[in-house]
């Protein structure tokens, strides 16, 4: 269901349900937001580590910045692919670009750069990176 | 924005927004889940109990069964109203009929009967009502 | 990413993300109604139909009835199987038997009995199934 | 329920309910762009224009661009406002700046600019904004 297309890309297949449309016809715009994070969630699972894990730690992320470009719908029924870049990262904050292509053409739908900040799960207030997230992202970028 | 028709039920008005709605042109089935959802914390909350301030004493609620009928589509730009009628409870568990009604012509587009229980937030075992929820239950049913 | 496990079942995996969890740390109840429709898509798709076929035909699916029973929750991270069975059909409605199980312990969360009737797109009227959905579901049963 | 603080601002209070939260305990990234969404549709229809008239008349907006920082988390029972300002606009697209507040506090939660096209619903295509929407724009900045 994953692939890995260069050390420092990552992929992952998106079917759009109707759940995912609108009136308009289309993927309604915040929708992509949603596939962009299940891809992230997926390379980080693909090197190993689990949200679910963190919480528990009380280790938390949190996004503090979205530029997104829509180029053109995606729609009921279409299979996509979300890609994820590393473009930097620092003790606190890891930098994504994020592409949703439909699968055959590989035409760009929309593209993002992507800030994720990472906080303590209670108070919300900004922590180090974990180890763990700190090695994927050395190797990685 | 909220308003007691009765003494024992209640009115919460919902707009159906393009997020609601799907590619067949109606708000999606699952969305009116939300809309009772919305409608009990409201109820709820006219009666002075906020759910925050529940999660922080370690109370949360479930839903637990529900049985849906819809009748008609709503569709975007549509005024709604959520009504919320007690129809039972004991000490772990509530129950409730909830209806979707157009605003203007109050044409029944969707019911339910729903049965919520209360539950620790961290170990989600079933626990009992706080004292204010049975309060609210004891003098509305 | 799918499988047949008897002539008459059918399961699709699906991962809970984020999204899909709410403050209470489980799986926001309206969700599985997603997940259960996703499943029914991937069902009719597994036949050879697709659902943006039919809009384009002006055919369109809507949910009459849903019976669920919530029996434990799902958390972040979690993998789930969906299972579909079709219960029965006449003209114009479909039946299904879905199942929400954790995918490792085949633990059941959450089950429902659905119908779903055939409409037209643009009047939102029943019509008959067609003929390629009537196909499948007698060879179902 | 709505207000017009300026004649160039406006103002839509939206409260958190528990379905636009995550299990990180806040309100999930992605429903700001929902918030958005719904005051940026209650601030066209306080001119009169509705948006399912314009689908009836082939005429659907899509959001193209959308550049957003998030400042503070929104939690569940907490009162919103969102603020909307047109930033400028053609006749083909509208721009947008937009606020989400904490209502008692006015603490800045997330900011957005946010441009929208006009397109055929048909075709997909861009089109001339319509009449009535020029004339809100022209009088508004």
């Amino acid at each position: 269901m994953l692939s890995k297309s260069s050390p420092d890309s990552f992929e992952l297949p998106i079917r759009v349900y109707i759940e995912d449309t609108d009136a308009g016809g289309i993927v309604f715009h915040a929708k992509y937001l949603h596939y962009m994070e299940r891809a992230r969630t997926e390379w980080v699972r693909s090197h190993g580590v689990g949200l679910r894990a963190g919480l528990n730690d009380n280790i938390s992320y949190v996004v503090q910045k979205m530029n997104l470009h829509y180029r053109a719908p995606a729609r009921l029924d279409d299979q996509l692919l979300v890609k994820v870049e590393v473009t930097g990262f620092s003790r606190v904050w890891m930098g994504f670009n994020e592409k949703v292509l439909k699968a055959d053409t590989r035409e760009l739908l929309c593209e993002a750069d992507v800030r994720v900040a990472c906080v303590a799960l209670d108070s919300g207030k900004p922590r180090r990176l974990p180890e763990d997230m700190m090695e994927i992202l050395k190797n990685t970028v």
